[in-house]
């Protein structure tokens, strides 16, 4: 019971660091609006564009990896905690899974680092057009969203993580369930 | 027995169609090469890098839909498979699963669509320095490069499905197994 108040109190914190966050992306995406409405003013019809394309592949990109990073981890903790009554064939599927996650995760790192040679392709772009403190908002932006991004999903990894344990424990304390 | 002899028949056209695949994939694989000799002869450095970026990009987006897809069409199997004895512990992980892939799939699309975006812009640059003939290997090439993948990734569901199917078949009809 000590440990389900401890971890309660836990995911209490951990939501209420979600709220925050959650204002943090908003503010964030305000200011990318603000930013974006300036750019579509200063900047010719396909440099905007390019702008445009760059910040909808940003999260999408992220995610991606962040993604694909989580189930790789999942999949060598899987292979690292095999017993000797794994089969084979068990075995087998997981190394094979290890392998295509591999090749997707190396993927995915390429598409960023390309992405990250398009971030500085637009900031050139907008450095022509945009005043200093414009400028720096747009990067301040840029890094944010990743960076936000990162830290959404490391949150909603802690709260799945503390739910499915509250889950267990308040499960395991009721041994006769309800149908 | 017959069945088994059936699909290794299959099996064996399905490898002999993969060898010719190989060899359509190498030989675009240097039309592209030629391609990219004459970009970077014709063009200015950033307008090379971008083509670069675009082709790099290309394969890496169009093999991340379709393993989205795969995946995404595999728990969409499952969940229409259900039967009443699945726990509803089950059925929430595919029906959580599913919404995720679709997530990834909508986003991994968004992706395709910017990607297919850039290759407009990058065949505008190439159009103001190739002759019609090497523009038109340029489209070329990158219209077979989606399309063998494509292919390619067909071919390979298909013999590991038929490699599947034999290998459930033999050991069914090998009632004692050798350890």
């Amino acid at each position: 019971q000590e440990l389900i108040d401890s971890i309660s109190r836990k995911l209490q914190v951990l939501r209420e660091a979600r709220e925050t966050l959650l204002e943090d992306i908003q503010a964030n995406n305000i200011l990318g609006e603000e930013v974006e409405a300036i750019v579509k003013d200063v900047c010719k019809p396909n440099e905007f564009d390019k702008f445009k394309m760059f910040i909808g592949d940003l999260d999408k990109v992220v995610n991606l990896l962040l993604s694909l990073s989580g189930r790789l981890a999942r999949v060598e903790n899987a292979l690292n905690n095999l017993d000797e009554n794994t089969s084979p064939e068990e075995r087998r599927t997981l190394v094979e899974k290890q392998k295509l996650l591999t090749q997707q995760h190396e993927d995915a790192k390429e598409l960023k680092e390309n992405l990250d040679r398009r971030e500085r392709i637009v900031f050139d772009i907008l450095a022509n057009y945009l005043s200093e403190e414009n400028l720096a908002d747009y990067e301040h932006f840029v890094k944010m969203k990743s960076a936000l991004i990162i830290e959404q999903r490391e949150l909603e990894d802690k709260i799945k993580l503390g739910e499915e344990q509250l889950k267990c424990l308040t499960d395991s304390l009721q041994p006769e369930r309800l149908k």
